[in-house]
């Protein structure tokens, strides 16, 4: 959102309750949307039924501590999530006639997910071509913007400081506790290890 | 689901809550899945926000009586409405280890939707098995099966009342009353040619 805002994009922000079990991510995202002047930010319910079968969804599953290996899609994937984001995103920007779809998705320092890939993206932004009303009428053309998709972890964190986030107001963690991370899950830990090599402080909130 | 059925598929059957005005058609689709015996029908309740714009779901954009030109897509077109439901499907099949998914969209005697258009199933399929972990992962791969794409309406109608549907519990209208069919829309002007040209009687039932 920082990036968009700072390339000069009006800002229609889509958070999504999945029921995650970082769902403190939604009032985070609250902040910065108001923070950085969205012109709205919709928090869409979807049916949860749909998303279980996740370490970060279903009770059922633990969160592990630690790191995944490069070639094991973890536990923490959720089916089909980045599809459905998006294609609630599609519906928006027809909409609301908008043509830039930006996600934070991320290929490198990344846990694997195949809805996170360069391939994937560009098969969604084709298919959306084809998909819209306004797009066939040739009114609009659907860009899904990537601009952290091949970013170290590092490099992204330095790229927020320069663009004035609050890592304070950020989570990653995929089993916080009372809005806290718990410092040791696999995304905590790629957290840790891009401040590390950002030279900036760790603002993260731990608990 | 009947033809899915008829060629021997377990049935998981989905149907969206939209906000549609014609939302009588999911009494019906709950009829017909316990008729042809779908382990399970679920019926998902999107964020209608997203799914207005429409003169099908927007109470201030009338559907229109009598049929609409080949070159222009109706008012009756809803943003991304077809994308958002396969991606519901994709989730669905990849927690439960399906591999085909039934649409029946269908591009002749149509109305002219993009999201109906083999091309756009094609891209959809295509970006699907790059989106999946099972599909990634070679335990699956996900077929789009569009049986009725090119049909014409009549022939669609022969093929139901082959395998058993009594027309009378479905309902293809955009603007029923009391859960009847209007008889005048785009939509039964279509499904009345259909019944001409397939030598059977006509059951829907209308006001």
């Amino acid at each position: 959102m920082a990036i968009a805002k700072n390339q000069g994009f009006e800002i229609h922000a889509l958070s999504f309750d999945y029921g995650q079990k970082h769902a403190c991510e939604l009032k985070y995202a609250r902040f910065n949307a108001r923070k950085f002047k969205a012109e709205e930010h919709r928090i869409v319910k979807l049916d949860r039924k749909f998303f279980l079968n996740s370490a970060l969804t279903d009770k059922n599953i633990e969160v592990k501590k630690g790191s995944y290996s490069e070639k094991e899609i973890p536990l923490t994937y959720v089916p089909a999530r980045n599809t459905v984001f998006l294609s609630y995103a599609l519906a928006y920007v027809e909409t609301i006639k908008a043509e830039h779809i930006f996600i934070g998705v991320n290929s490198i320092d990344y846990s694997g997910y195949p809805d996170c890939r360069p391939e994937f993206i560009s098969a969604y932004e084709k298919m959306a071509n084809l998909a819209l009303k306004e797009v066939v009428e040739k009114k609009m053309k659907i860009i899904i913007e990537t601009p952290l998709m091949f970013l170290t972890k590092s490099e992204i964190i330095i790229i927020g400081k320069k663009l004035g986030i609050d890592y304070s107001k950020t989570i990653s963690c995929y089993d916080p506790v009372d809005g806290k991370a718990c410092g040791h899950c696999d995304s905590c830990l790629l957290r840790k290890r891009g401040f590390e090599g950002s030279g900036y402080k760790d603002e993260t909130v731990y608990v």
